[in-house]
């Protein structure tokens, strides 16, 4: 399992919009891409056009070479980059351990 | 629920010891903190030596009031402090929506 973590700084103003569009996005277009295993996004307290969004992959490739090589990449981009403020940084990171309270 | 995000950047070579010293702070120390609900801990693909801390509290008062200011938290940095390249970046946000495929 890999985790995709993508910070993400929106324009002024569009979040109710922007919300609905991940929502949507990740929802309709990322959760149908072969070795996704999940989601969340949060938005930031301290910067309300700051949001997190985190993908679970089965493997690297799953993002890397099939999703973002997909015509569905294209869409999801289509769908959410008309909001973002800069290009969104993104990051894959391996699980070190993890348990609720 | 809100959900702390620590962006850690370690000192190069020192990825096992900090390993055991985080997973040590969480588990002895910050799980013990009122309002905790869970952890995880991710290790950086592109970054080896960047590490993403994530905490759920029940609230942001849990985390910034009642941890920080507990003599818990000095412990906490005590162990895991000696490792940091840098200090660590820390922000809140709330939950906008997540899913397991």
């Amino acid at each position: 399992m890999i985790l995709e973590l993508a910070d993400i700084h929106i324009q002024p103003g569009r979040q109710a919009e922007f919300d609905a569009a991940i929502h949507r996005g990740v929802t309709e277009i990322i959760a149908r891409a072969e070795g996704f295993l999940g989601w969340s996004v949060h938005k930031g307290v301290e910067d309300p056009h700051r949001y997190v969004l985190q993908i679970r992959w089965r493997s690297l490739d799953d993002h890397v070479e099939g999703f973002r090589k997909s015509a569905d990449f294209t869409r999801w981009r289509e769908l959410v980059g008309p909001f973002f403020a800069r290009p969104p940084h993104v990051e894959h990171f391996n699980l070190l351990g993890a348990a609720d309270a």
